[in-house]
């Protein structure tokens, strides 16, 4: 690990964003909570994900539940295709996934068992014993996808029989990993927040809204090609490098909310799968991927045309029909395999990885700086999503000083301005308290405020320091709470 | 069940409020998925839970995970107490909870087994085989606040090591129910939001809040008598019929909360837990209860004095002590028990169900009511939790008015509001469409928009209608994004 890395984490750790799970009991690798800060981060982010789409796309937002009953899994293909070969070490008993070592064991150098299938779900048992297998063993969800699947009649029905509709999910998610050693990138426990987007197959070529995006350059890494190229969504699409509009307009909409967020698109490129990568279920899928120092290139969002699979095996499974009639008119416009009656819809997904969008924010926009002599650790994050909005900070520890620096701060509060009141230690320190957790303004109270009700907002990147009066602040703050999904 | 229940559950599951988890394949009792608008009206009670406590009260919100490893359930006392007798039919093997059959089997009237104990909890197996059960057996956590409790020495660093503070965490627990048979009141995965408020316990005599709601209103009713009783919190802490201005501090502020969403006060009481119905971890709890027309008294809050149980066990189990130093001044205060130089943090939860409160707020504002000559089905939720804040209706499906239409509506999206665009079927029944699902307010775009930009805003519950010019609307609008915290 290199010496910026170890201290970004030792920042997350310490100041509250990112803590090993249950670390009292000696831990759990692949387990990873948020503490107070990095919760706030996470929130802000799921947030303006959620306006994103729901006010931004028009899609709703449904929560389903993350255990699921035996046959959403052998329908959907995860029983038997959501596996890692993995090799025990004859000599230390350790395990290890068979495409991360070699011929030996990485730990004590024994010799290693042949690859055996392993299932990445973890299993439960609903209810108390049963014989009914389809009924009482269940799985943690891998992705929260499914449960849109499996609800697909109903959301249809909500949406009138209409198609296109796109469907969000933001919740948890699980992955028995059989031993993660990457920290917050690779974890048993996540969240993800997915998109599914329900298209009949020969509307993918045109998406009502692709003139919006057209000129969206992007890093792409196509599978055929040895080298990467930057162009625009529009030329992409038109040379099928991308092969078609759905996926291309989505591609370039998870480029502008990473953007929007704070991902620096100097570290962000496209990857397309290899055929032999791709997951069980896609026909085509592009990674967003964040160059990260500490681990190099890592996928943060998968965007996958999941074409007909999901619903199609659905269909079977449960003896339910989920396609559409489509009318003549229609059928005319429609490509040679699907001149049919009655079609699958399509689901182009968008699925984004949450925390490690959270570890790529915080890796990002780390710095560290030397300023007057002294050491300046500084998180550049976005207004709006910084954890905490606005510092308020009486000059001195002292009477009237701190009572005014109170109501300074509870009125930010009845604004709905996230706040921390801090009174303790010198004011340079407490600025670089405020300086290492990302919060964009310091309000300082002094004595002239106690004159004439005016105090000095600090900016956080600039350090530079302007006098505003107290009944402007909320006014000149609200850049915070500024929307993203415009 | 009543009719008025039959239609309400009807208009959950029609509407997209509530449905059925899985259920093309054949669902599973206690599983429940929220549609479209369950999920709206879900995600802002919780946005507005959030606000209640960490703008409200200053609380910082953590995130940890729904899977524990097993000595944490050792130690909090699940493993041991978390259980329910169960009784198995000798004839059809249905199962039962004990303690809601009789000495025959309720479905066949077949003989019952002797009752066995039942832990609730979903157990499942992290990373592959292993002889390690403190590392590799894993439970899904049955309450959100062990998380808390086992970061408490960090969560006390953060917070400077001065008490009190509070945590909050909203999301997911479980609870492996025998045979649940009362739909979204009885969940194997629900949503629980929780606060744990940390305090000295010679300080839970003194809330410095306390005066804010000493003259909060409450039906009460105490676990040594028969009445209940309606009286302030300051006379029932003065009474000592609640304990401490600590807890009673927190029974008034969920009231307020239950109140703002849109519980009816009338509906709503504090009944104390009897000696031997209180969790194995509780001194003291009151449940606020839900008078519902179709469950009678249903738990939505409960509010415990949890005492220094869980600090005190992970203390020691973990061998991580977790008591608090307490200087001389501070012990001249203290009870007689805690006479000592370090003593264990005490911890007031309130602890919501959200579901609950989801099914208790639909019931309560469903109204069915004659408008001339035709049934007009209303859900009067308030503005501020309504799923759709704003419909914006074309008065007839056809051009210039359709698009005119959508203007405003996409003018009320960049202002962050969430509206619905309909332009189909008359426009009574789009009023009617629109008032079962809660909408406060319809926009209706008529020819006289036309000519001079004005348009009609009808009120759901009084069906009134005002003119308004399209450019006073997101001002006319913002009280649906009013704030409630304050």
């Amino acid at each position: 690990m290199s010496k910026k890395e170890e201290d970004v984490m030792e920042l997350a750790r310490r100041r509250g964003f990112i803590w090993a799970a249950f670390e009292i009991y000696g831990g759990a690798s692949g387990f990873f909570d948020y503490g107070p800060l990095g919760t706030a981060l996470k929130k802000k982010i799921e947030t303006l994900w959620r306006e994103f789409y729901t006010l931004g796309e028009g899609f709703y937002e449904i929560e389903t539940t993350t255990l699921g009953i035996r046959p959403i899994f052998e329908a959907s293909g995860h029983l038997e295709c959501f596996m890692d070969k993995m090799v025990e070490c004859k000599s230390c008993r350790g395990l290890f996934r068979a495409d991360h070592v070699g011929e030996r064991c990485p730990d004590c150098g024994g010799e290693l068992s042949g690859p055996q299938d392993f299932n990445l779900m973890f299993k439960t048992r609903i209810g108390a014993v049963s014989d009914d297998k389809a009924r009482s063993e269940a799985f943690l969800r891998p992705e929260t996808a499914q449960g849109m699947f499996v609800n697909f009649p109903r959301l249809l029905r909500f949406h009138r029989n209409k198609l296109p509709f796109g469907i969000i999910q933001v919740g948890r998610a699980y992955r028995n990993e059989i031993s993660p050693r990457q920290g917050i990138i690779r974890l048993r426990e996540f969240t993800l927040a997915e998109a599914e987007v329900f298209v009949l197959p020969h509307e993918k070529s045109k998406h009502p809204r692709f003139h919006e995006v057209e000129s969206v350059t992007m890093r792409l890494k196509p599978n055929y090609m040895d080298e990467e190229l930057e162009t625009t969504v529009k030329d992409a699409v038109e040379r099928k490098i991308i092969t078609h509009e759905y996926l291309g307009y989505h591609m370039a909409r998870v480029q502008q909310f990473l953007e929007k967020i704070g991902i620096p698109l100097a570290k962000l490129r496209f990857r397309q799968h290899e055929r032999d990568e791709m997951a069980h279920y896609a026909e085509d899928c592009w990674d967003a991927e964040f160059l990260s120092e500490r681990f190099g290139w890592v996928e943060i969002v998968g965007v996958a045309d999941r074409g007909d699979y999901d619903l199609r095996a659905h269909s079977l499974k449960a003896k339910a029909d989920m396609s559409i009639p489509v009318t003549a008119s229609k059928s005319e416009k429609m490509e040679e395999e699907s001149r049919s009656l009655s079609v699958f819809p399509h689901v182009i997904e968008p699925s984004y990885g949450i925390d490690r969008i959270i570890y790529a924010l915080l890796e990002s926009s780390f710095h560290k700086e030397e300023v007057r002599g002294e050491v300046r650790r500084v998180l550049r994050l976005k207004t709006h999503v910084a954890p905490v909005e606005v510092a308020v900070l009486p000059l001195l520890n002292r009477e009237p000083l701190v009572n005014k620096a109170r109501e300074v701060f509870q009125m930010l509060r009845r604004h709905r301005i996230f706040a921390e009141f801090d009174a303790s230690g010198s004011i340079g320190r407490r600025y670089r308290r405020q300086d290492e957790i990302g919060t964009p303004f310091c309000i300082t109270i002094d004595y002239e405020t106690l004159e004439n009700d005016t105090v000095t907002i600090r900016d956080r990147d600039s350090m530079k320091q302007v006098r505003v009066s107290i009944s402007e602040l909320p006014a000149k703050l609200s850049c915070v709470c500024e929307s993203i999904f415009a």
